[in-house]
Parts: structure tokens; C-alpha cells; sequence
């Protein structure tokens, strides 16, 4: 088995760390029929399912990337089947409306099943990835009409669905979008340009592809208040709902990349024979706020692939650091042993296993506050779990990603000279890694994105309340009183002050020194990274006290767990906090010619 | 131009912080002709042949890495005809004594020259890297006859070299080595065994490969004690000095890797058929301490290895960043800018060139003390600067390495999606520096090198020799007053002061918690690169305060950079401090099974 997938820790931190019994409770998720039971037998069908139909496609992926000839995408062999599998037995639908025919479950329970597929094949798990993108910003925008035409078949895997972003000219950048959408007669429009990066761009392993595209019609503003959304399928959709002729759009040839190799990296070309048939969603000139939708839910997602991926790396290092039996242990042993006793190998699987939780812990509350703010029958429960929603969103995808490099990185030199052998396989892990900091956003955008809508514009506010949150854990691990949790809230407390003064120092300073203020954004998006997914740690560590005797060998190693990240990796904190205060003039000191 | 060898900062590094003045005054140098104005003669010849020679040859070798037929290896196409250029020019000699053809230059001078060719490329560079290691344990320990029959051709680059340590069963625990040498009548021995991992093990570049193989004599002690070094030659040498039959030494295949695709990594097979002629170096059971001079030479060359692929990469990212214009300026300009602009493209770039250049002063500056060990009449002076490089080559080989793997990663993200894309080139510097930290010891090895050897043995006697050479600094820095020097010392100061803490720590409880320290070996080497580098940052700011008015956009470059990573990555010292002196117990809590 090269994947295990870690239900119980899922498990424990749905429970324990994000309110899995608040949230199915709600209305609408009781209604759907959750309760306590269902999360664990969600669970258990979906370690199933990716250990044994998508895992062992992984390597087979990186070796056999998808390949591209006369217009036409080939997936890796076996890809097409497992994702015949995976639309039957309903993955598509977990989380999408009952009434498009899925399942209408809680982020929190569908974080976990996405996190499995993510780390059984990260390269598969793609096109599903997009498609819940797509289906969102459908609901979210599109028409009745729309929605009924293209929804029920991307909720039951017949259908998948791509974004349509990036240009030659235009990476970050979409205010230089220039693809051209010129309304018909029909109420269609005719869209042509090139798009580039458009992952399952073309691929075989389903009848028709939903493209997303943002395009410009010919009145429209500058800008990015200039940028409309359009649908524009693979095959023309009659209204039978049979799928018509093939539509104006061709994969002219993909990428040849470094990582993630078995997932298609299309660049498009719209309207070469006339112009690509697209409906438009919503209303003109708003594609970028709906695109949005989609990019929340796919930069959440892509933070949960770098959790996946690092858990995945993880899995290999240990199983190899038990296996490994070289040289004698260093207090003394008669012969060699597994190289796991050495010290430094330790230090490498605690720091891999110590990010992956607490990453892990952030994520899945993050994902209970969505869940909050779309089913709390309080607003303004909803109103404040959606404001902590937005402002976890890039630090999940931002943090778990580049931590992802990272771990990926201890897990080949775990292996020493195996790692760097191809054959071995976790060279793949640190190459399909290296994506997840850049795509859906770069960690720079997210750091942006953090400081200016999330931290500046409300004053702090949302920023100063989780601080206060993280005082409450302190609270209780003095109550705790355990030398465990001294120990941690030794390193809390500072860390949290350190916060609380780099977010002071942001609100105060982002008008007047934007410049530094923003040279430190990394830095603030890694403190807050690091704070947060210590401060869940803490909380698992008082929850571990709590259950200890239930399970003492998983509890124990929690609290350990717990206590090595805030000793080994949080106080950090204290180092980005003085870039972040001291650091920003000296970033931004040398002229452009001098470097 | 790919690579433009960075000779200004080179020399300055040299003439001011490594001072070359001395090292061409001490008598062995004088004769061989050193003096001031050699090192900018070398360096502007050594920078033409790397730039127009090497350079240009590093993308083609990723491309068609090094291939293996029917037991011999090919290289990439134009790699023998660079080879025999780079031989020709004398490149091969420039440290090796005169009397046997070399140029007998000081390290200081050639450490610039293979910082250069490891820029240009590295995959090439290894060959020539090896040999130097190659020769420098036939000059310690081999016989005048032996000396005379191999080293010349070495020198002259007409012959290679190769290190044979590793084999299946034996990583980095050379106690486990079972290669098998038997003593024949001749004087000579016969080897037969498998070695794997050895770099350039096989190829077409030059006339005849010399393997320096660790085997065992039949009666040899149990472990590293019965370890002997011997000479295998591809072809045997006739004693007219004329390349004679094929030796028993076969190529059985080569490793399929993660990077450095055109340097070929062998598994030689010795003794399939009846065994391979072998030479003892020295004498019988010495063979590990011969092949530490080897590896001490590596160890330090794959140093630069890193901060040359660093530079590389560097140089990369600064030209897209240049280049590539998108959004507008966070300040507000009226249209899109180069993205060399935004804070956060600017906190990437200050980050890799903060630590390339920190790094090179302070292996230039280790340069400097074998130059001085090796060379300088004042005894206590040679004895003093011995010990200051011994305990500097670990930081030179474990920081700059790993920190080369965080600086290549840094130059995809600058690219962005494009960075990702294989045909970009930045990818490679990423893919290639991964094994720096593995090769010639990895991270962890020279971690517990650091801890037992260099500091505990002498009970931090080095270790704070280097903390009061630091103090000076720090009066300097106050001596100077200028507002970047008063910045500089402030986190100058409490980051010395960390580290002599964190010494006294490891010595007082190596042995009575030996786990706990060895724990935080890693984060006592990562201190020590941190603290060093940014010590020598300091030293050039100071120099750089001075010289100011002679080349003022250079200089002040030097003094920003050097505050940017004082205030930026030096305050890490204190989280690895924390690290040291408390995290220990919590990296070691969990039991196999826990994992």
C-alpha cells in the first residue's frame, strides 16, 4: 500500500478541533441526512477508494504523462477508468446541492475526501478540483436555464469543468485579459483568443468539457470592471441535452512541465473557425467577481493539496526510515539499526508530521467556518464565520503550500542518495509540489490579499478577534497546568503577542509606507501560518489530555506532536514579526539597475 | 548570456574580507608567482572560458543527460570536446602543486574558479571536482611511484577521478563496506565488489579513469578500522607510463535522476572476472582517514556547489523579473511595470542574493584559512586558522547547500506558472541543487560533524574563538555609527549571543542527554550559517562604508544587502537558539511505532 489514509486524525480533528456535531446539526446538512455516524463512513468508502484506484495511478502518471497529438489530449492509461469509477460512485456530488443530484454534504466532511484524492494522485485529482470550481461559480451566477443545462451532469462526473484565466500577456495580472466575446443575435456570443494554463484543458476521460472563460465584450471597460464570464462547452449542448458539434475551441498543444505531469496543462484556442459558441453567466462586466467563487474554492482546495501531498511524502519517509537499517544508534547499540532512531531523521519526520497536522488542523476549522456561514441558522454566527473563512482562505492555501516544498523536500533527503533516483519516487512529490505556490495564486497574491482585503481594510478587526480566540487556548492550557502545555503556551503567548503587533503595525502603516508594509507580506502570511496551525495544535493537545485514556499510544503522540511544533517550528513567529516591523525599507533598498 | 561570473564581488570578497593581500605575501604562493594582480587575471579568464564554454552547455545536458550502453557511458553531446578545452587551458591544475604540473594557486584564487564553473554547470563541473579530491589523496598518502605514475596526467586533466565509497548495503556508514581486496604476489591486489553512486564512474571525456575504491583486505578488523584505499585505474597503467589493458572494473549501469542528468552516476562492478588490478594508497586499514582528505575537499567544493547553483539561479530570476511586465506598481503608476517592482518579487530577490552573498564571503573566507593552515610560516597562525577552517567547512558544505535548494525554489516562484514549465529553465537549478545536500555527507552528517568533532571535543574552544572574533565586529559596527551599521548590530549582537549559548549547551550536555543535542544538530549548523554568514555581511558593510565613494551604486548594494538579511534571516538564530536549548526532548518523544 503506498497511501494509508489518515482517517483517524481526520476523524479527531472534525470532532475534537472543528465542531463536526454543530455542523451536522445544521438544518440543511440534517436534512441532507448527516449526523455523527456519517462522517466516519464517508470516510472510510474514500480511503477505499483513493488507496486502492487512485494511488498506485500516481507514479504511473509521472512516468506516463498525459500526451497531446492532432488537437487530441491522451490521459495516462488507467486515468479514464478510475475516473469512470469515481463519477459512479458519486465523488463528484459530495458537496454540491441535492437538488443537481449530489450530496449535499459539509465542507468539513468533503475537505477530508478531497485532501485522500489529493494525496493518492494529485495530478488526478485535478479535473475534479476544477470542476467543483466550475459548478460553483455556476451556482452562484448562472441562469436557471444555464444551471439546469450544464450542472447535473458536472455533479455526476459526466461533464468536467476547466478555468479560463491566464493569457500569454496576462499571468496575475487580469486587468490585460484580452480574449474577445461579441454578443450574437441568439443571445450567445462568439468568443476567440488564447488562454494558457488551463489545466484538463482537453483530456478522454469524459464526454465534454465546461469551460469557464473570461473574455471581454467589444464596449467594455478597461480593466478589470471590463470582464464578462462565459460558458463555452467542448461540444455545443442541444436543448434535447444531447451533446451537438464540436465548438470552436482547440487545445493547440500542452505543457511540458516539471511536476504534476499526468494532468493535462492546456493552452486553448478560441475562435479560429468563426468564433467558440459561450453563454454568458450572470451579467456582463461582473465575470471577475464570479470567477472569485471559483478561485475561493479552488485556492482552499490547492492548500489542501499541499497538505495532501506533504502527508503523502510523509507516509514514504517513514515507511523508508523504518526500513532503512545503517549505522549504530547514537547512545550506543550492538549493530546498526532502522535509521529512524537516529536523532536528525527524527527531526525531519517530527517537522514533516508536525506541519502536515497543524496545517491540517487549520484547514479542516477552516472549513467548518464555511460550513458555518452557509448553513447557521444565526446570521451572525454565518456573518462572523464567513468573515474567518476569508481571512483563513489564503492562509491555507498560501501556508500549506509552500510548507508543502518543504516537506517534500525532508522526504527525499530522508532517503538520501534513493530519494534522488527517480525510480525511488519521492523526487515526484517534491516536483509536483513545487506547483501548488504558484497556480490558483501565487503565495504572493495570497500574502496581498491577506494584508490588503483581509487585514487592512477592516481595521484589523478579524485579525484581533482570532487573537483574542488563541488567548482563550491559553487560557485553558494554564488550566491544563500539564508540563506539556506549559510548555507550549511558553512559545503561544509570545507568538500571539507578535501577531497582535505586526497586525497593529500593518493597519497603521499601509497608507503612509505601503511599500515596506507590504514587503513583509510573506512574512505576515507565514506568521499567521505558523501562530495558527500552533494554536489548533494546542487545542489538540488539551483535547489528547482529555481522551488520553481512550487511546494513549494516538493521544500521546499528539501532544508530543504538539509540543515539538511549538518548540521547534512557532517560535519563528518572532523572526518574520521583526521583518515585518524592521525588515521592509532594506527589502525595497535597491534600485532596479543595482541588482 | 545565461551566466555572467560575478567577478566584482568576488574580488571584493577576497581582497576585503578574505584577505588576499596576505595570502599571495606567504612564500609558497610568492614563488609560484602570485600576486595582487593574479587573482584578477585568473578570474577574468576563468569567468571568459565558463561563460562562452560551460554555460551554454548546462540546458543541452539537461536535456540529453549522460546515456549507458552495453557498459559504456556517452555523455552530452559537446561535453569531450569542452573537457579537453578545459584540460588544455590548465584548468584541472590551477591548486595542485607545481612539481607536478599545476599552478600551485592558493584555494582562495581557484575556490572563485569552481564557484564559476559550478555556475556555468554543474553537472560538467563534478568531474573536474572529483579528480581534485582524487589527487589530493594521492598527494597525502600515496607512494612517490604511485604519485608519479597518476598525478601528472590528473593535473593535466588527461585522466579523471572518482570516489568509491558507497555501496548498496553502505550509505553513509562506511563500517558496513565489504568490497574485497586480496594481496598478490606482485604487491598489488585484486578488488572485487559493487560500488554505486559514483559520479563520473564512467564516461568518453578523457583517456583513463583512476577509482580511488575503499575495500577490505581479507584479515582486516571489523568497521571502519579495516578500511584500505586503493588506486583501480580503468586501464592499467604499463610502466612505460602508456595506457595497457582494460581492468576488470565494468559499468553496469547508470541512475536515472532527479538532476544533474548529464553527469553520469555509475554502479561499477569490480572483479566479475578474476578481479581488478588495485594499488594500495599508504598503508593497509588508513584507508578512511586518506579518503577524509578526499572528502574534506568535497565537502567544501560541494559548498560552492550551492552557492554557485544559487548564483545561477539568481541570475535567472533577475532577468525575467526584469523583463516580464505585468500589474501596476502597488504605489500607483499609470500603466503595468516590470514585476522587479513589487515588494514581494523584491523580498524574493534580496532573499537569494542575501544569502548567496553571505555565503560566499564565508566560504571564501574558510578559503582563506587553509590557505593559511597550509602556507603561512607563523606556526600558531597555521595551527589557529586549521581549526577555523575545519570547523567552517561543515557550515560551508550543510548551510549553503541547503540554502541553495530554498534560493533555486525562490527562482521558480519568481517565474510563476512559467517557472514550472521544464523549458523555462529554472526548474533545472531546482531539480539539480537537490542533491547538494546528499552527496559528500548529507545535512545531517555534517551536523553531527559540527556537534561532535568541531565543537564538543574542544569543548567550544573554536567555536567561541569565532564568537569574539564576532564581538570585534560588533565594535566596528558601533565604531561606524551610520544608521545601517546601528541596525546591523542590533541583531548582530543577541544572535552572537544566542549562539554562545547554544555552545555552551552542547558541550555541557553532549554527553549526558547526547539525543537531545544531536536533535538539534541541524539547527545548531543552520545558527552557525546564519550567524557567520551574516557576521561576514557586516565585515562588507564595513568595507563597503569605506570604499563608498569609489564605486557608490556597488557598494551601496553591499550595505542594503547586507542590513537586508540582518533583518531579515538573521533573527531565525533565536527560533534555532530555542530549538537547541529546548526542543530536543519534544524531537525524539515519539517511539518507532508512534510514527
Amino acid at each position: 500500500m503506498t497511501y494509508v489514509a489518515p482517517v483517524k486524525d481526520m476523524l479527531f480533528v472534525m470532532n475534537e478541533l472543528a465542531g463536526l456535531a454543530d455542523i451536522v446539526a445544521y438544518p440543511s446538512y440534517e436534512q441532507a441526512g448527516a449526523d455523527l455516524d456519517l462522517a466516519p463512513a464517508v470516510l472510510e468508502e474514500a480511503a477505499k477508494f483513493n488507496q486502492d484506484v487512485l494511488a498506485p495511478l500516481n507514479w504511473i502518471g509521472d512516468q506516463n504523462p498525459s500526451s497531446w497529438k492532432d488537437g487530441v489530449v491522451t490521459t495516462t492509461p488507467g486515468f479514464k477508468e478510475a475516473f469512470e469509477q469515481f463519477a459512479a460512485a458519486g465523488w463528484q456530488g459530495v458537496i454540491h446541492p441535492t437538488e443537481f443530484g449530489g450530496q449535499g454534504l459539509p465542507k468539513l466532511i468533503s475537505t477530508a475526501c478531497l485532501e485522500m484524492m489529493n494525496s493518492a494522485n494529485l495530478s488526478f485529482a485535478l479535473c475534479p478540483l476544477l470542476t467543483d470550481g466550475a459548478i460553483e461559480a455556476l451556482l452562484t451566477a448562472a441562469s436557471p436555464g444555464l444551471k439546469d443545462q450544464f450542472i447535473p451532469n458536472m455533479v455526476a462526473g459526466k461533464w468536467t469543468g476547466t478555468m479560463n484565466l491566464t493569457e500569454p500577456q496576462a499571468g496575475s495580472d487580469l486587468s490585460l485579459v484580452r480574449t474577445r466575446a461579441v454578443a450574437q443575435a441568439d443571445g450567445t456570443y462568439k468568443i476567440s483568443g488564447t488562454k494558457i494554463y488551463i489545466t484538463y484543458g482537453d483530456h478522454d476521460m469524459a464526454e465534454n468539457i465546461v469551460h469557464l472563460v473570461l473574455a471581454r465584450t467589444p464596449d467594455a471597460p478597461e480593466g478589470i470592471k471590463g470582464i464578462s464570464l462565459f460558458v463555452v462547452p467542448k461540444f455545443v449542448v442541444n436543448t434535447d441535452g444531447s451533446l451537438g458539434e464540436r465548438n470552436d475551441v482547440q487545445c493547440v498543444s500542452i505543457e511540458h512541465k516539471l511536476g504534476i505531469k499526468a494532468s493535462p496543462t492546456a493552452v486553448l484556442q478560441f475562435g479560429d473557425h468563426g468564433g467558440a459558441i459561450g453563454y454568458l453567466v450572470g451579467e456582463e462586466n461582473h465575470g471577475l467577481e464570479y470567477m472569485f467563487v471559483m478561485m475561493n474554492a479552488a485556492r482552499f482546495a490547492v492548500g489542501m493539496q499541499g497538505i495532501a501531498v506533504a502527508e503523502r511524502a510523509y507516509q514514504k519517509a517513514v515507511q523508508y526510515a523504518k526500513d532503512r537499517v545503517q549505522s549504530r544508534d547514537l547512545a550506543g547499540s550492538p549493530g546498526p539499526v532502522a535509521i529512524i532512531h537516529q536523532p536528525d531523521v527524527k527531526r525531519m519526520l517530527m517537522t514533516m508530521r508536525s506541519y502536515i497536522e497543524g496545517s491540517r488542523a487549520l484547514a479542516y476549522y477552516a472549513a467548518a467556518a464555511y460550513d458555518a456561514q452557509h448553513a447557521s441558522p444565526n446570521k451572525v454566527s454565518a456573518k462572523e464565520n464567513q468573515e474567518l473563512y476569508e481571512f483563513l482562505v489564503p492562509i491555507v492555501k498560501g501556508f500549506s503550500t509552500e510548507m508543502s516544498i518543504d516537506v517534500a523536500s525532508l522526504g527525499v533527503q530522508v532517503h538520501g542518495g534513493m530519494g534522488f533516483i527517480e525510480e525511488t519516487g519521492a523526487a515526484q512529490y517534491y516536483r509536483d509540489a513545487r506547483i501548488l505556490t504558484i497556480y490558483e495564486g501565487t503565495t504572493a497574491i495570497q500574502a496581498n490579499d491577506l494584508i490588503g482585503r483581509k487585514t487592512v481594510r477592516d481595521g484589523g478587526a478579524v485579525a484581533k478577534g482570532i487573537a483574542q480566540k488563541i488567548l482563550q487556548t491559553e487560557k485553558d492550557l494554564a488550566a491544563s497546568g500539564s508540563a506539556d502545555a506549559k510548555a507550549v503556551l511558553k512559545q503561544l503567548s509570545p507568538a500571539r503577542e507578535a501577531f497582535e503587533t505586526s497586525v497593529t503595525y500593518i493597519v497603521t502603516h499601509a497608507k503612509t509606507d505601503i511599500k515596506a508594509v507590504y514587503a513583509g507580506s510573506f512574512a505576515y502570511l507565514r506568521l499567521c501560518g505558523l501562530l495558527f496551525s500552533a494554536w489548533q495544535m494546542a487545542r489538540a493537545l488539551l483535547a489528547a489530555e482529555r481522551l488520553l485514556a481512550g487511546d494513549p499510544s494516538f493521544f500521546d503522540a499528539k501532544i508530543a506532536t504538539a509540543r515539538f511544533f511549538a518548540e521547534n517550528q512557532l517560535p519563528q513567529v518572532q523572526a518574520l514579526a521583526t521583518s515585518i516591523l524592521e525588515g521592509g525599507h532594506s527589502t525595497n533598498a535597491l534600485a532596479v539597475e543595482q541588482f
